[in-house]
């Protein structure tokens, strides 16, 4: 009997996995709007029964939970970083957004700046927001770790999200990497530069 | 009856650019689903009729004459800062930004990048691709002519457009300008330093 009842919670569990992760790429590739639950349904066989199972307040419900997966990732990512110099930590960032474009073939972006360009509720736009600060603080906090002054390090970290983030919207626009590039080119030079002895 | 006609035409004309302008300002703020023809509507006060017979392609048309009309505002507003230092071209930019959040009260961005994210159409992916491209070459040609090397300001001009318009979806969701203004400290750095004799 115990067994059966972790396989239910484990099958539920992986449903909702699996509808939070469909969620967040169709977030990546089409937008807040076009992502609705029964294009999370369609993309990912969950049975139409687990959207209110899983999602009883609605559909914004899963796009904080596709979000905080987002998130996450990428906070974990960069809690790999941790006392590396500003240049790989650059790196790393862009190797991220590299990562994304590439393997989606130019098809997907950002999730958290979808939602923030179409956000129809304050909750998601401020999730949202959240998550940049998030974002922006983390990678200070390892440019600091680097030997980056705090009020340096926020300045570049903002410009490194800022930055990677318009031109992952560019490159996925012009389907070329050319904007990431020249854009990490830059950004990679300011980071030499900033650590510079 | 000739003043008649003109005046039709007139009358035509603007039931049109107010259409055009509304979609702008709808894409901007809400993004590119949002932006439907009755929305439209709603917020110009056109009459139904205007829809077939100013866009009788349907709602693509529409989107597509007002990011022409965006893109056309920047590249206007570039054309003006001809012969000016690499500091106070990308002082430009970055007002133009400013001034777009500031009026809206952090509720719109960009158009092109709204329509970039959510495209679904190739179409209407291709045409935010072609306006990027148009927005950098027209601000690299205007680094060259202040006195910077093709290559290094090709790359800037990238960097400035890629930066202001992550910074301006951080700065609406955040809702403060702060996440611009750090981004245009380090872009008004660069500048200086690139334009260092």
């Amino acid at each position: 009997m115990p067994t059966v009842i972790v396989k239910e919670s484990q099958v539920a569990g992986e449903v909702r996995g699996r509808m939070v992760e469909g969620a967040a790429l169709l977030l990546a590739k089409q937008g807040l709007q076009a992502t609705s639950f029964s294009e999370v349904l369609k993309a990912t066989g969950a049975p139409r029964g687990s959207i209110y199972h899983h999602f009883p307040e609605g559909k914004d419900q899963l796009v904080d939970a596709a979000l905080d997966l987002v998130a996450s990732r990428m906070l974990d990512g960069l809690a790999q970083q941790g006392g590396r110099g500003a240049v790989e930590v650059t790196e790393y960032v862009l190797g991220a957004w590299r990562f994304v474009l590439e393997r989606s073939q130019f098809r997907a972006g950002c999730a958290v700046l979808a939602v923030a360009v179409a956000a129809d509720s304050p909750g998601l736009l401020e999730r949202a927001a959240a998550i940049f600060r998030a974002w922006r603080s983390c990678l200070a906090e390892l440019y600091v770790r680097a030997g980056l002054a705090p009020a340096v390090a926020a300045r570049f970290a903002t410009s490194v999200i800022a930055a990677t983030e318009g031109a992952v919207v560019m490159s996925r626009a012009e389907q070329s990497l050319e904007p990431l590039r020249l854009v990490g080119e830059d950004l990679l030079e300011q980071a030499r530069r900033l650590s510079a002895p």
